[in-house]
């Protein structure tokens, strides 16, 4: 953990936030050095996925033309909600630090300390309902996967 | 609910998968018409976040020329992972309906499962360490947002 990205971090943060964009930032560092930026820009780009995160995750992406993060660490301006959490995840980044938290973020109006509320509270009994529908295809594009020997594994 | 969009997420899935990407299609539709479409970008586009449900949340802000999806219903190939439920309730989509599952996703090497599992953990037994970096600046761009007159709320 190092402090100073942990500053710019939230530096990043209000940069946006005076720019019009959402008060949220991101940093993404390996071996001690910046690897990408990212701010909130939902409102900006009209993009509901596009928190600092996930801007930084993007942008890491490209700029080491992979999307195997291992190895980095993400600095962030405030926890990161589920969707954020997930990407991380899946990324494989190797470490998160946050200096806000979900309860300074619902106390600026923001949804993440409600929606990790209805992640605990199982699919029955969310807002937005989850409808299984059975379909007789439904494995036929990972029986295809499966098959393919030419893939990109991930 | 319409079998049509699921068979067409199923469609787009096998598609991705014959054409380099990941097994995954999404499709959102409000009022019975398709707003966008998406396929899971990951290894094509570098970018560990282009999952099937987020490229068509981008795709559908860009068509709307909006980040609030309220009103329309996503239709998706396999059960969305934590990441792209996150993104679903973040675009405040009113519906998810899926064909395969997590462990359909599992059984084809996905990590969706695993991380469904490290949500349920909690933050202390995960595998990414979160570290609550306790600084005194963390609330510094809320309070800006929360002063600034002008800001796009979300």
């Amino acid at each position: 953990m190092d402090n100073r990205w942990i500053a710019r971090a939230i530096q990043l943060a209000e940069e946006s936030a005076r720019s019009g964009g959402g008060p949220f930032g991101a940093v993404i560092v390996r071996d001690g050095k910046l690897i990408a930026e990212g701010v909130n820009e939902v409102t900006i780009a009209n993009d509901a996925s596009a928190h600092a995160e996930i801007t930084a995750i993007r942008a890491a992406g490209r700029a080491l033309s992979t999307f195997d993060l291992s190895g980095t660490e993400i600095y962030a301006s405030c926890e990161p909600c589920p969707m954020c959490l997930g990407a991380i995840y899946w990324a494989r980044i190797g470490a998160v630090h946050y200096a806000a938290d979900r309860h300074d973020a619902a106390n600026a109006g923001f949804a993440d300390e409600f929606i990790y509320r209805e992640f605990a509270a199982g699919p029955a009994l969310r807002k937005i309902p989850l409808n299984h529908v059975l379909d007789p295809d439904a494995r036929r594009p990972f029986t295809l996967w499966r098959l393919k020997e030419d893939k990109t594994p991930y």
